[in-house]
């Protein structure tokens, strides 16, 4: 039973706790690992806390937050729909072992009355589900302005805006050393090294590589909203990828024939793509020839669910 | 020499050697308090250090920031002229006795290379001084959206938004406490308590009230660049000031009228005014009827001078 204990992680929902626990933790010595999820966790997240604890190479407290962040959901998007299950998280992180600490706060953001000033808007449009909040609300954002722009955040103008406001608080309140993101999304993570070189968080960021289930489909919280048929369509992207990086390997380096190739492959399966790109890897700048480290990004519409997934490909053979 | 050498401040210019600082004297159990400044320090610099000390209630280690910020000025502005005095600044310091250490970094931003993709000007057409550097340059902005908006930011667009981004690289460099802010930067002030509320930066902000020279004129560091006779003009913005309070005081709470009489001051004296706004203090919404705690905001030029001011009106005759 006193072993077992060990393991069971401490769940802190208050803020001014989460500090004070993770104080004590590098007081103590440890290194603090944060783990940013929004919950309905998988195989996926689980590789963020091994990744979280290989970063580190002495002792180390991995804290995994799960809050599902209203402000990187447009009104129009799936934030209502956004699958939980606290309770099977909380078992899947304990039974991992290494899981010190699960920050859960209830909400994150200041929420402002009716009859205050409205704050809503003013970001050139920009309105987020946060935003109806009103009042002496929510109002400072930090925008990571070039990355922010195309890939998902063409179709998505709230999400990188959301994602990078949330994650500076979340590093404020956990005050971590290591923080682990996954390379499914891959943009997000290029946002937030971007974001911790400019801002000066003394954070070191680790990308994961993305997990995928034995047909190949990325591993994301959104898949359980797929259909069975959906979800067999949607094989046709991690498919479609592995080919574009095999004729890429085989010195076919035109950007557009791979991706319209892509485009046909997903297109055919009977998804709704919305975009396929392929930009170097870390400005995330489109490139006409893959000539370079760079990475080919999809996101696709498969029924009532966008899904996303990238592959990264090191050197074409011309370079070789 | 041993007891003056305790009071001499150490000169950092790095930011590891900085947070290394910062956290050590936090081990011996001190609290960090922090006072950024551009330089060409005044006793308005310097009772904010007194603040910072007033401030703890344990021990305290002062640090003292001086950077001249290009991010907050607009190609168009002062940033040429701002006048500087790295030597009589640490004299200054020295001579308080208080401060632990100066933090003077050369440069706080990543700059581009010519060839990298730029990232100028994506933000709403919004450019600073910092912004023709292109490539892979600094590119977060932390803005604070509603109260960034009006007084200053109505004709320094780009000012709050490199203010609010070079504290928070601030603070996530020397990570202090505590930080201290003038009150004559109203704005600024609630800029910052803002983005610390938003972001859960774990620092206590303190505003700290206006120095003024002996004739009324608030101390800043461009009081320097004003000819003797701007100068003299200049004493125009304290005087109407204190006029509307007094009138405030005797009952006269339409702010319209406030105004109109301090716009006639300025305007007669010779000054160019920029605004003149009365707004409630925390919110910097503005008020039609003072008739709750609220704030007169000036700015108004003097020769090529642009000076601001202030004056808190805790409430007027007629709520008493």
């Amino acid at each position: 039973m006193a072993a077992a204990a060990v393991h069971e992680p401490e769940v802190i929902r208050d803020k001014a706790a989460m500090r004070t626990w993770s104080r004590r933790r590098r007081a103590e010595g440890k290194a603090v690992a944060l783990v940013p999820t929004m919950g309905f966790l998988h195989e996926g997240h689980l590789s963020l806390v091994s990744a979280a604890v290989a970063a580190s190479a002495g002792p180390v407290a991995v804290v995994v937050s799960i809050y599902l962040n209203p402000s990187q959901f447009a009104p129009t998007e799936d934030l209502a729909t956004y699958p939980s299950d606290f309770a099977g998280d909380l078992r899947k992180l304990a039974a991992t072992g290494v899981v010190a600490a699960v920050f859960c706060p209830p909400d994150l953001y200041v929420r402002g009355s009716a009859d205050g000033p409205s704050a809503a808007g003013v970001s050139g449009g920009v309105v987020s589900c946060l935003e109806d909040a009103g009042g002496h609300a929510h109002e400072t954002w930090v925008r990571v302005e070039r990355l922010e722009k195309g890939l998902c955040g063409s179709s998505r103008p709230v999400f990188f805006r959301g994602v990078a406001t949330v994650v500076a608080k979340l590093f404020n309140v956990v005050e971590p050393d290591v923080a682990v993101f996954g390379k499914k999304d891959y943009q997000q993570w290029r946002i937030i090294c971007r974001m911790v070189r400019d801002l000066d968080f003394a954070i070191q960021i680790v990308g994961s590589e993305i997990v995928r289930e034995a047909d190949g489909l990325a591993m994301s919280s959104r898949n359980v909203n797929l259909s069975h048929e959906d979800r067999e369509k949607a094989l046709s992207i991690s498919r479609s990828l592995v080919d574009a990086r095999t004729a890429a390997l085989n010195g076919s380096n035109h950007s557009q024939q791979i991706k319209d190739q892509i485009v046909q492959t997903l297109t055919e399966a009977g998804g709704q793509v919305d975009y396929v790109e392929i930009v170097e890897q870390e400005s995330l700048v489109p490139v006409e020839r893959m000539d370079r480290p760079c990475v080919i990004c999809v996101a696709a519409w498969f029924g009532k669910v966008r899904l996303i997934d990238n592959i990264e490909i090191q050197s074409t053979s011309s370079d070789r």
